[in-house]
């Protein structure tokens, strides 16, 4: 693809044009594939003109946690609001449906090399995500606390389970069913 | 180290002594640091000889893992029949601490690379923690497999949140005591 004029991307369109390209390169080539000369090319701009908006790769890839978390969140709690029965049995399936969907955003969202101390931004994307839960499974108590990160820790090792392959599915049997049957003991 | 003579090794024994030198290396190291010619190395052999009991490093690295997993099952046996009453809480805790403990083995036990599908000596150490899991939990059920998933999930969930570094622990929070407090209400 030629290079086209920077120009055709006003301030802020062209930080958007970028990531949208980045979860996308993401999804298909895995974060090993991520290169900020590589993401301008595919978005048709300057080789320069990337380092506008990131200041090196790691910051695109925070900044591409960050959308994956307000995405998530978001999901969450739309479907939280959707089944108001049992709201945490449907964020649970849509916490792991979210990252056998996406897993190499959600890989990333939970890297330990994306050091949440030290990037105050992924680390408020994340901690909203946290408190959806927290909302939904109780009140601000300690007891709440540990009640939501009960839940959490549920949902997050049946997606990494699944994602990694270490739990065993039976020839025909459906996943979705089996990650309903699994949530619905929350 | 010299290069020692491999006679010192009865046949079984240099595949012992090559294994807990290779763990030593894993928990300093991690798995990078591992080759099959630094291993020779360590041991005091030459560099051929490892090869007599590893055709390659992907052995290695799957001989590591079923090493792993059966010390892991042998604690978690050894823990279930220690608390009788409640056995479960108890596998749970030491599942988490052997994660802790062990960060680099549990990451390789669990590694998607090493495809279980494919190694079926793996494949087997890995399904007999989970039947270790599963005779406490309940019955051979389809049910009973539902309650076994769903307990795995959670203390594997636990175990990789806190080794991402993904929980927040408030300073001077007891871990081990969060821990508990979350595999309690399983």
């Amino acid at each position: 693809m030629s290079t086209l004029s920077n120009s055709r991307y006003h301030h802020g369109n062209l930080r958007q044009a970028l990531l949208e390209a980045a979860l996308v390169i993401l999804a298909k080539e895995g974060e090993a594939g991520l290169g900020l000369r590589d993401l301008a090319r595919a978005v048709g701009v300057s080789p320069a003109a990337p380092y506008r908006h990131f200041d090196s790769r790691a910051a695109l890839l925070e900044a591409l946690a960050v959308t994956g978390f307000q995405r998530f969140t978001a999901r969450m709690e739309a479907v939280a609001a959707s089944e108001p029965d049992n709201p945490l049995a449907a964020m649970g399936k849509t916490y792991v449906v979210f990252a056998l969907q996406n897993p190499n955003l959600f890989r990333l969202m939970f890297s330990p090399q994306l050091k949440k101390a030290a990037r105050p931004g992924l680390a408020m994307a994340a901690d909203a995500a946290f408190d959806t839960l927290r909302r939904v499974v109780s009140d601000s108590s300690a007891e709440g606390r540990i009640k939501a990160l009960s839940a959490w820790a549920k949902v997050h090792g049946l997606a990494v389970l699944l994602l990694d392959g270490q739990i065993a599915i039976g020839a025909g049997e459906d996943t979705e069913a089996l990650i309903a049957e699994i949530i619905s003991s929350l």
